[in-house]
């Protein structure tokens, strides 16, 4: 094979609806990467930059989606693209929505692509802007949607961050994107409480940080423990901790709060959760993992 | 030097009171490293099969006490501990206690011990059972109270697991566990909240495991981050995820939980208090990382 670096023409050109932090990064790799590109967004001065880097400003959404046949959108939420594609013709065109959103979001978007002819792949951006055209920070989109855009444009879409299609329901990418995030917050939530609680003491938030990262870097085996108990319903075989020890436990993790004067209320959902479930049948759950409390979360 | 590990005199011997899962699992290691090793548990049967093993079986706390000068506690919790010692001579005696407890607790039994002319320290494991006495698994001990106790028996409280003194403070120890603990019960209940939210999905709880384990050990970095700007003082500069965004952002978290049939208990404590940052002051704390909502916690 030749070089192809410099005959711009081999690579699919795309237009991207979207110049917010997230959309500028993007734009930036497909032009890096010598992909023609087409640019909108509904304030035209975050266009300025990316003219002068060689994008082609479109005056309009419908001016942009004529452009090209694939066609990226990245915008604040559902309803702005609803907004933006509003009455546009669609026909034969290739739609990726990188916009973060629900999976119903996501079902209801690709219902609407396929209504007015376009294939449809929803995306979840698992990056922040600067870890995108940076593969070494680790970022990347989830993609759900039709398997057929998504093989014809993965060289395309994988430019800007790592590509990881996960099923050709719609909605999953969203799911996938929404579980790990909010995951997230649960750990941000428990760092949190840590440091409240050494607020004031001797001790220096620097000093706790490694040992904070080592510890949940550890317990988070935890993912996987839970997995196979909730594939095979079997919430008791080898248990280290069980539930009782973990629920006496956690009545020193809400004294200690109290003596340190820390509000509980990041931590005690999940002890709350634990009691519950012990509490429903003490003599069935005491020996059990705590991954049997994930049970009760669909009410 | 020559091989002393036949010469089990020159090993410190050393007295264990309780022998539940921890403490047996504490009891074998120091067996196995050859230290002469008397032991007490309230139920006796407990015991019989380390008396096979080499230790010495004493009939009450008090004879368990006055044969060692090392005395290691590990029962269930802080009024156990007391109970069991509850009117016996620990002048010159050095007091190691395992047991799980608050700040206030270790405080509590350091002044206690002192007032009975012992040297007192400390400990908060973090362990499970079969940790102890693998090194590879990466267990360790917090301690703190006494750096005299501490150094002088480094090598002995070494056997189980790595030691970690902790300060002066007798109350630090715990602290520490306490902190971690409570991080931990953070990233469980996030862990717990993303299986929930696939449930009855297409999407296999083993499929989605190794995602949450290398997005949350990438999130960790939230530990260091949010350290340097608690010691700095500074929540706005270079930050990526501003405060306004995350607020957008969860309630595409709390529409998904609604569209699953998942209860939000265990992330909307951590949405909600990010909000209460928000809205205190929104020009001040738009563009803030999330850290500024721990400064709220201490109430
Ligand atoms: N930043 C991150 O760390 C990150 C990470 C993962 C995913 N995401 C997702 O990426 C998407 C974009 O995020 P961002 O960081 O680029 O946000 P942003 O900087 O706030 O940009 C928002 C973009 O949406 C446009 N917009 C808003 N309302 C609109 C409307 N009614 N009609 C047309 N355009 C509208 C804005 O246009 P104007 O310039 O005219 O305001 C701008 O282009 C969001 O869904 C976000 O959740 C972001
Ligand atoms: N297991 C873990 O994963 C783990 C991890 C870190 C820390 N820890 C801590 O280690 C300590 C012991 O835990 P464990 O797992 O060994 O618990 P365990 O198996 O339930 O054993 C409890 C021990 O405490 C004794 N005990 C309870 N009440 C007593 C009383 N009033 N007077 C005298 N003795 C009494 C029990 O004696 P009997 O045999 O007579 O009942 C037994 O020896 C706890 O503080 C726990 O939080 C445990």
């Amino acid at each position: 094979m030749t070089d192809t670096s410099t005959k711009t023409s081999t690579k699919t050109p795309l237009t991207l609806l979207g110049l917010g932090a997230m959309g500028t990064a993007l734009a930036r790799t497909w032009l890096a990467a010598g992909h023609p590109l087409t640019v909108w967004n509904r304030t035209p001065a975050k266009a300025e930059a990316l003219a002068a880097e060689g994008a082609v400003v479109a005056a309009s959404p419908a001016e942009a989606v004529a452009a090209n046949g694939l066609i990226v959108v990245c915008l604040l939420d559902h309803a702005s693209v609803g907004s933006a594609l509003e009455g546009l013709d669609l026909t034969g065109k290739d739609l990726v929505d990188l916009t973060t959103g629900t999976p119903a979001d996501g079902r209801a978007r690709s219902a609407w692509a396929r209504e007015r002819g376009a294939r449809f792949l929803d995306g979840g951006i698992m990056a922040t802007p600067s870890m995108i055209g940076a593969p070494a920070a680790g970022g990347y989109v989830f993609y759900s949607g039709s398997p057929d855009l998504f093989e014809e444009h993965r060289s395309a879409l994988e430019v800007p961050a790592g590509a990881r299609f996960v099923g050709s329901d719609p909605g999953h990418a969203a799911l996938h994107d929404v579980a790990l995030l909010s995951a997230m917050t649960g750990l941000f939530a428990g760092i949190s409480h840590a440091y409240a609680l050494i607020e004031g003491e001797d001790i220096s938030p620097k000093d706790l940080a490694p040992l904070l990262t080592e510890w949940l870097g550890a317990m988070g085996f935890f993912a996987g423990a839970a997995a196979e108990r909730l594939v095979s319903g079997d919430f008791t075989t080898g248990v280290e901790s069980n539930l009782a020890m973990q629920v006496t436990a956690s009545s020193t993790y809400l004294r200690t709060a109290a003596e340190q004067g820390v509000s509980p209320e990041l931590i005690s959902p999940y002890l709350d959760l634990m009691r519950e479930r012990l509490a429903a049948d003490p003599a069935a759950h005491a020996g059990e993992d705590t991954a049997g409390a994930i049970t009760l979360l669909r009410r």
